[in-house]
């Protein structure tokens, strides 16, 4: 295995030698996910091996588990499964929700999102930053769009009696989610009590009410 | 009328004013279409104004109409019909295709498409740079996903037996779309069909007949 | 004082009308908040009125209120109080920390913070996205450094004996700040209390209780 | 040959360690055509091999080959032959023109170019995008500069009799180009003859015909 | 007067208001010198007076007047003189020189410079920044191309017996100039004589000498 | 020792096989300053390895050397020093001054600072571009902030009799310094006399006379 290793390594240099006089010009940077290199976002596939494969993903037809506690489901079609959305700033998804499912309040912390209703009911709300807390909130309907800016806390919920269905599009490659639950109370290890004690202005006891759900 | 438009005139420079002292955070820029001031992108209409309705749009759940020569048609969400869209790098679209209809070959100058299949099948595909200007191309089921990176030609084709629908997201608020067809033979005025019976290698007889059809 | 408005409107137009012959290098955008138009950042300056006031600031000497319930206050030097920070991306703030007080858990939408204690000891932590959520927290002494990256949950707390002292900077002009606490619990409208139980995984009475404090 | 590979590997693995407590502060990257990592852009070479060469080229005072059938050559100054240009967002080309020579329709995906007549008479236009299809155009003169914005389409043509002269730069260091008849009737494979049969309007004859010229 | 500058407000609003229904797609933002509101950047031209004229500019091909004392002289083609290149972010100049005449040592504070030598025999370099401050220097001759890294001191010199000319692009649409000699000996009000001083390691009265001089 | 390089080589190999399979999000980049690539910026390390001290740094409370001839000193406290700022954009630096200690004319090529002062009074001043060249200067007290626009020389002074602290953040992770009087002056090799003697309009034995002092 070592040898197959080493011949690995010696062939990406040899390869690299033999391309070095005729760089091509770069329309797309499909992801390598074998390079040892890690860069702000992904290394590049040599543009010859590239195929319409690295630009498609299929799924997005299926339904997402909705099971409890939540009654919410999602499916990414991020640059993890789509090599071709390297470098390119966009990506999208499906979220799928039981009647009375959430998506918790959550935070895509550089990515502005925008969504279509597929299917049912969907209340959307986002709150806007300190000192105004807003909340700006909408019940959509099957057609309808809605803008979630980057940074802020939002959160859908299915408003319907029938299961609901959102298309999602980012603008990142690589979407993070920072949920606010989550986060904050089931963080490894956890933040200390008394700093949650004061931010949420309830005593510890009910900080470590909330942290054991996490 | 003049009385009016002057009183608005001196409002917006009261309202200015007043609210020089606080000049609050920015959590988004909708849009201001009545500005008179363009710049790159739009005027932000004053944060106090917000509304939930800034951010939504309703409709793409309806059916464009797709009638010939193309049997192609579809409907943007863009800042234009979303005004919390603006400076937010990201819009959608549906486009809906009768069996044999076609999304001509086109450019979006400066922005990505990803599109997710939600009816129908669909061919797509682009085309590399020069000098390689490599066809890369996939036929797309119910729920598959496809990449088109940005500045290249592409386009789609109903392949299937039935309409088909996709739903299209667009890293820009306000995607340009460059027809092949109509920007090189249907321009006002046209473009010398010297240039393009040279561009095209074939007598301008022909290029007069394309002409026409524009 | 609508005569006075309308020479200031009058008097605008016949500045930008003078001085379009010679549109001026421009070395920086200085905010003019007294300006009709919003844009996303600030409209600049007429740069002949640029003064060293403009570029400066005075007070991050001053000890900010720190009194309960959180011990916490700063004062930040961003563009509305330094107008020449339009368009320059960065910005700084001080914070003062009674004994145990804490800056809750917070994100900044869109910037990096980098802090400096110039007084004290200061717990600081950030926590990982999805579905890591891995917190990343030190114990920072007089002179340390640390850096929280943007749109992450973070907080800091004084864990000496004394008041404390950070000096910090974000990668912007005029940071809005998400109190993890007051976005959830305590919007105008408030979130419904049914997703915020579901999110937190805890019955609507606790909700409720944690809301009567905001 | 093995051994040198393996020993040129080990050599940078070495020189990185070595390095790596002093990393130096970054003035430039220039592009390291020997890197086996393939970036957004291209690896930078060590800091310490740069030289006066790596930013400089020699040649754009050569006729290009102006040979038929479009009677139009250009060479051109990227970061392909000027490794100091990587990252830099910037690039160079002359292109020549025999009488009534002719650069066919074509696009920059990302780049706006901008270009000034060294000897000669050109008309250059551009398209605006869809549904206007705006043709702006003008005849330059020896000394006339024009700039082409970013994605559309443009041409150039020698209405002289004598051959002509231009020099252009490009907002990107590697800049790719999208040949309008080459890509959409030249692309291997080629697009269906009934998508561009739609497009273009006319007879799959025609398609034939046209695409046989490439 | 007063009139028709209260006609042009009035007009300028009716134009916002009638065109806000039908929000045109951007392929360029030419630059509005009338407008009185200063942004980063500048305002745009409404699209349908955009004219190939804003696109273009004629006089590179003008000798620039090369007297002493340095023998140099040049012509800006930036946003000032080609509105269409606002938000394009390049331009173009070009530089004539007698023999023995210099570009002083300067810096375009946030453009890349490309020149390439039509005429004559240039010396360039540029230097590298603190603590290295190598100088990387080269002998142009005609039709040789040379990149200055952004943000860095650089100058140029005829070696040759001759007139030289280059022709240069920049990575900005409006490059802002800092002569070092001029900036530091040069500036109103003068910079305190003991910082110099201290700075350049020499007594006040060559401080004095130099300041005579600008 | 060749051994384990080899060791070494491989086990990036592997783990980079091995993690190919589940791409995490990244909320950081890292930076890895053993990896051989060399890329704009830093290659970041296995999220899997950091830790909270790469996002740290002890230090700012230590009085840097403020010897002769300038009476200046400063420690920087960029991504060399806390890999956790690659990519972020940001930085922070502390400065001493003796009493009448200069921070000598210089330039930050691509970055902004801002700067607060900590103890004791400091001049600080910039210079317009050309042609104006105006220096906008402050005497700033404690607790005072001031900004430098980015590119533009400037420079600061203790005018106190005791003496000065200051923190400075910049808009870079890695910023680089063009000190005008080395750079000028004491560049390697020198920058030829006549090219100085030209620009500062002094003879050649005044420039001599300060380059023997860099």
């Amino acid at each position: 295995m070592a040898k197959n290793l080493l011949y690995s390594c010696l062939l990406a240099i040899i390869c690299a030698i033999v391309t070095a006089d005729e760089p091509s010009l770069q329309d797309f940077c499909v992801a390598d996910f074998t390079s040892s290199t890690r860069v702000n976002g992904l290394p590049c596939l040599d543009a010859k091996f590239v195929q319409a494969s690295h630009f498609s993903f299929s799924g997005l037809n299926l339904v997402s588990n909705v099971s409890k506690p939540l009654g919410f489901g999602f499916i990414l079609a991020t640059v993890a499964r789509i090599p071709g959305l390297n470098t390119l700033g966009i990506s999208m998804a499906r979220a799928d929700y039981a009647p009375g499912g959430v998506a918790p309040p959550h935070v895509h912390p550089q990515a502005t999102e925008i969504i279509t209703v597929i299917e049912g009911n969907l209340l959307v709300g986002f709150v806007t930053s300190n000192p105004d807390n807003k909340l700006i909130s909408k019940v959509l309907q099957k057609g309808d769009v809605f803008v979630f800016p980057p940074g802020l806390v939002h959160f859908q919920k299915n408003v319907g009696s029938r299961n609901a269905v959102s298309i999602a599009a980012f603008s990142s490659q690589n979407i993070g989610t920072v949920l606010v639950a989550n986060t904050v109370f089931g963080s490894t290890p956890p933040i200390a009590d008394d700093v949650l004690a004061k931010a949420f202005q309830v005593d510890k006891a009910i900080i470590h009410h909330i942290q054991s759900k996490f």
